[in-house]
């Protein structure tokens, strides 16, 4: 196998920080070393098959994405980013994992919808993948295919509180799944926004004329996120079940989930870079059917309650665990334009799984948050909370060498014909300036991006096969 | 350099774990490397010059007590500990640093101070150690002189609620000496105990015959913990100063750290081993004058108010973010007994640096917390909070090879007799049965204990110096 | 019209007591007066139609229980007592006003239901009544329908969050029923309990074999309170309409109240006596089939975890407003029974219309609450919570002369064959004793309890129309 | 003895108002009548000594200002009101009840202080006054005598925990003096303001140049009220008396009472005109020296933090229990100006002992708070919460004849040369607008203020012996 020799770097992990070099033979790291050394290495530089000088640089654990939606149904269309096309930009941006959902639709099977995910994933990948399972029909049949999920290779499942109809479980349902939940260890995922009432006000604001996208915002009340996930919290209190909240964007929601970790609860929380950057007035505010671009559930909050400020602090105090990017785009143009004059019809989703690695980078210079704290949120913790760790999200001899030289002193540009790389006609992210920038990616010990440039290769990436979560204590 | 190389062993970190070989050079960690890679250190089990098999064993970085008191003089006496006896005990019990205080005393120049505790440890101890600054006398002399502990090398100094007429700051003092912390980020740590209200409490229990050390914690009221511990939240949150609570014990305690966490002020607080496992009623309360054994304050708390199961919440869920001895050893002979027909005699202290890496570690055990906590709470917590990290607290290339074999399937006695090697006339832990045993020690890749016996040299530790915390952010 | 003196008592209110007489001409209250003052009514003792001493008793407003179930349907059968015994017992018990539910079933006109209620009670009670609105079937034509509730006099309505399939409303109903509550200012009464995730347990249970009356408080969670009630809660908080919380028993949704009440929010919360003394373990968990006596829901909950000292204190902090009985009385013989093997088939209700004034008079003389307190939380409350304040609840001119003379000399023991006079084969309240006793009853002028005895009339007690909560700023 | 029959008025209490006769005989209510009523005081308006015609018009109690400063001496002036003026003024705006302090300077006997404040008061105040007793000397001697006020009339005494070296009482002084609060019931008052770290602020502020009245404000910050607060709770908690914080100002103070009483502890809270209405910025931060004007403590405080809409909110909530004055005013001219150049020498004190009862009034306006809370928060809860009840405080026989006749078709400008009558060459309050007004005031019986004017004499007021707070259970 050929080897593959990082040195002069600052390898960066979710504890601190030190000048190490890392050497790595095939798809492995199997050291990591000491810069300067006379026992061990010395002449790595010019032995190893390949040398990568990282001088000035942080070496990191490639970027795990825990959440994402290639082809996506929704809404009678699908996510425009395929398997090929979005891992390909999550490379550019230095995620060398995502974690996608196999979506069970209401009647049908659970295993059936699996295959189904594999079969569109495999072969596709420019990097590694894995699977959540969602459960959009909770019945006997399906409990007892979730039993075996773990066997799968899958070791979490989602349910949704909103979409009545489409994916929606109801409370009974929820309790059954989350017993499972708590017998097997499966992680239980949730979409906490309370759908029932929100269809109501969404039905109300159609017929009153107001169905422009920042309704949307409207009538997915912060109350109705609030509501959802301490809903989803004594669920998981009655059952035991370990338990995992999606794309939390409301203030009052993270301090549902503080109280219950207070309290000593086993419940996590995810959020997405668009609520800690965006808003219901600048963005899906924006005039006339602009503000599509940014619908996506749950919404963007409003600018004037501390919704940002508060995510923010949420990161730093570990109420909030990591950050995912709930990657669902749909172009503009036959796509989001459905909805208009019917914001109900617009599909749900923003894409940024190219730019998540970037835009957390971006909060360590401004001081939002520690560059240890930049690795355990994109990396680090999305391994353990997902059961990946020891293979994904630590540098360290034994894993696989999915290794990101992130450059301190570069700079990115986002937005078409700049970093874009997804399959979108627009960009939600038009405009941001990042002091940082992604040099070269490393998946399985594969240098995928060079010099910032896409290297790799469709087909390279593997379904990785999940423990259970680390964080089941 | 001599070279020594650990193998076959389970890495732990803060973060996971995995195989790893550790290869030492001299004081430092070189290299870590992947069990049987033929690319690099194949042949380090025959040419290194120490070997150590550790299959089957536990690898982490050596234990950091940040909270120690060797000869510390109280109440006109001095714990029994000097820091040859106490590091010595330490480095048994898989401690390889510890941070103890300078203490300051009422009417003397800190300068002082600091060179007299560094005199008294220097040339005398087994492991490397470091100081906090008491500050027993704030005043604009000495105020100024803390602006100046970072050139030497102290990065945190500790103020006293408690104990009026020694250490006692009032809050005058205190805003004085936080706006301080808050312009040169030194951490402010402190005793949130409110003495003047203490004194009266106990001056009254006395006056009434009740006079057995029990009432020495009936005195220490958890109001008058809670009530310090917020009042220090406040003064921090006035002035900006990162704050450390010392010796955390009472669950109301917990709650205020954990509001002002969840309301993202930079505040910060440890427990002791004493406060998850031994009570008011089953030690303090014990017949005659055995109470006297565990009088130290804070008090041990009530058995029927679960301060016990809250505090290992708090560890769990960061609450609290660390776990220190407060070693502050004294004879029952001579010392402790001076107290006898009046509780507010005795000598507050227990001696624990000896024990604290494996009374935790029954925790892990007991399912209290996760393997990968204990080295976080123990190690890499302590060396971040304290700015020795990368140095130490963790197995990296690059750090002092401080380093702990540990033993899952070993078992450890504690008491007088067994694993007790403090300078002590009785154990607080008689009788306490741990299911895992520190095996071999490492301080700066010395092996300092081997098969369980302490084969170290008085001397060897060096006084470290440290950076500012890197939990400033 | 005929008039009546009451002289020597001591007139108890909301906010105080002190002597004064009460003069009483016709159905109302034409004056209080100074005792012995000489300026006017100095004769009254001899002039009036009739004189009552009430010389060392207490001289309250009537009770004003508000919330009953006379005739209720439940389960294929209906709650034992009629409008005519159930109002007979409570004006033994000093309770001089009820208000009852008319109850909108599944698929019916809503204000068929009300009239149903008014021909069942008209001619039958022994004392005043009015009617909240049960709403169990949200649709276009309810809602339109509940506008027009002010209209008849009902001026609140009530949702179920449990029993799905019979008065469940889901979450989408609510809403919609709620905003008819905010823009009417009818006030939203609330069975805070989640029924879908209850009937899971509940199978569950019955499945596993544990059939018995206990497992029906296990199903019922106190999770499952706490969770209702918080939803409620933020609906409300969506909707802007008033909200009270019928029967809360456990302590975790009282905290819930206690929150949304220091935030502002307009919502109440009412208990009942057996929340304040019965206990899932001492009653539900009963040997064999006993425990069938207390099946009610909210369930009575554990001992062991301090609920019942947390409602009592939540009637001293006004964390909970008042206290109701939820009056729904069921025979062991022919109704409690038909739930043997099956804990479900079990009629869900107590007795304790005629003993609600004695409990929490007891709760007087041990020290719980104050006299005024009593009196507040037993009459003038509920009046002004339903829109009766003025012409009851309250001692003053102009008022209905609903008056009770309470006894703190006497003695009431409670019981089969004691105070018993509701049509129930059993006591729920088996060998209570009180320190006090309901002497003297008058009901709109009428005295219908006379030296402990019921001398009224079957047909005396009329419908009262109610107007708009008081508590709606 | 003279009789005075009002009549057409609604008599609005605590719970609720209602149309009805007051009949008055010499000094005390004898008959609430309802008007029209034939069969007693049919006649009144012709045969009373005095008829009051209170048609469209509120009869309510008359005001009770549970905290004024007559004649205090403070930074070596005193405040500019003496017993004669300040009584005087209060009866213009509605106020028949004053309960002002007796001061215990440090070194002095507390029965001495407590006889000179009886010799400044005796026979020159227009309405009835009690006393609270400041004990500024917590000593052996001062809390023997502290046992021995209730004897005096007097049950509540005040602490300070601001103005070190004047008033200020460390926290052992505390403890001891609330154990004596404990044992007698004697109510405990707190300044809660963290004097010593004020100090310090204050002194930095001086020698950095900061000399304006804004920083009067800006060294006295919230966090050191919220602090004292919670400090004062929690030695409320350890000891058991029952306590009551005045003239809070900090929505996060309120929170800490809001938290300590959803818990069950008896503490309460008064606020004041000024934190209702007025703003640092607005008034602390006037040009020049103006803001010299509205120099109190606790301050104003920032307008945009949303301070006087939660203290608003808590007086509805109940977090708050009434509203006082805490009226010490000083003139601009040869007072307040002693701080031109050093904020630190500005008397700290407004006045508004005129205009509490308009100013809340306006609230009632404003849909602030319901009509029955004004009557609550500035009457009858001050009597209860003093011991004053049945006497004062409350519309009902045998009570003290202290009515106010308000007018809500009046109108009330504020200001010098408006109703302004207190003895200050400015008003705090100038160009407040009130859309209501004090029409009549009655004082046992005696009209003081008719048709909008003073016709009291100087002396009829009277020392009122107080009971324990009626809030103890």
């Amino acid at each position: 196998m050929a080897t593959t020799f990082i040195h002069g770097g600052t390898v960066v992990s979710a504890t601190g920080k030190g000048a190490a070099d890392v050497l790595v033979d095939g798809e492995r790291i199997v050291a990591l070393l000491e810069p300067g050394s006379t026992v061990l290495g010395a002449d790595l530089a010019t032995t190893a098959d390949t040398v990568i000088d990282a001088t000035g640089k942080y070496v990191i654990p490639g970027g795990i994405d825990a959440h994402t939606h290639m082809s996506m149904p929704f809404g009678g269309t699908q996510a425009s980013d395929t398997f090929e096309t979005g891992t390909r930009a999550a490379a550019w941006g230095g995620t060398t994992t995502i974690i996608d959902f196999a979506v069970q639709k209401f009647g049908e099977r659970l295993q059936d919808s699996l295959a189904t995910w594999h079969s569109m994933a495999d072969g596709e990948c420019a990097i590694d993948y894995s699977f959540h399972q969602i459960v959009g029909d909770v019945n006997a049949d399906s409990l007892a295919a979730m039993a075996g999920l773990q066997d799968e290779g899958i070791t979490s499942f989602k349910l949704f509180m909103a979409y009545p109809g489409v994916f929606y479980s109801d409370d009974a349902q929820i309790v059954r799944a989350m017993q499972v939940s708590a017998e097997t260890g499966l992680l239980t995922m949730m979409h906490a926004e309370n759908g029932p009432a929100i269809d109501v006000l969404a039905e109300q604001l159609v017929a009153a004329g107001k169905t422009d996208p920042y309704y949307h915002g409207i009538a997915r009340a912060w109350q109705l996120e609030e509501e959802a996930t301490h809903r989803a919290i004594m669920l998981g209190n009655l059952t035991g079940a370990p338990l995992y909240i999606v794309h939390v964007s409301a203030k009052q929601a993270v301090g549902q989930l503080a109280a219950a970790r207070d309290a000593g609860q086993n419940v996590y929380g995810e959020t997405c870079p668009q609520y800690l950057y965006l808003s219901l007035e600048d963005q899906l505010g924006a005039p006339g059917f602009e503000g599509a671009k940014w619908v996506c559930s749950t919404p963007l909050r409003s600018k004037h309650d501390h919704h940002q400020d508060e995510v923010w602090q949420a990161l730093r105090t570990n109420d909030l665990q990591l950050v995912s990017t709930d990657h669902c785009p749909f172009c503009m143009k036959g796509q989001k334009d459905m909805g208009i004059g019917d914001f109900t019809k617009i599909p749900n989703g923003i894409g940024s799984v190219e730019h998540r690695m970037d835009l957390l980078y971006q909060g360590v210079v401004d001081g939002k948050i520690s560059l240890e704290r930049w690795v355990e949120i994109t990396a680090t913790t999305p391994a353990r909370m997902f059961g990946l760790y020891g293979r994904k999200g630590v540098i360290a001899p034994g894993a696989d060498a999915d290794i990101v030289i992130y450059d301190p002193a570069g700079h990115t540009s986002i937005g078409m014909g700049k970093t874009h790389h997804m399959n979108m006609d627009y960009s939600a992210w038009e405009g941001y300036e990042i002091d940082g920038a992604v040099d070269t990616v490393l998946s399985r010990g594969s240098v995928v991006v060079a010099d910032r440039d896409y290297v790799g290769t469709k087909g390279h990436g593997k379904f990785v096969r999940r423990e259970l979560s680390q964080y089941l204590i």
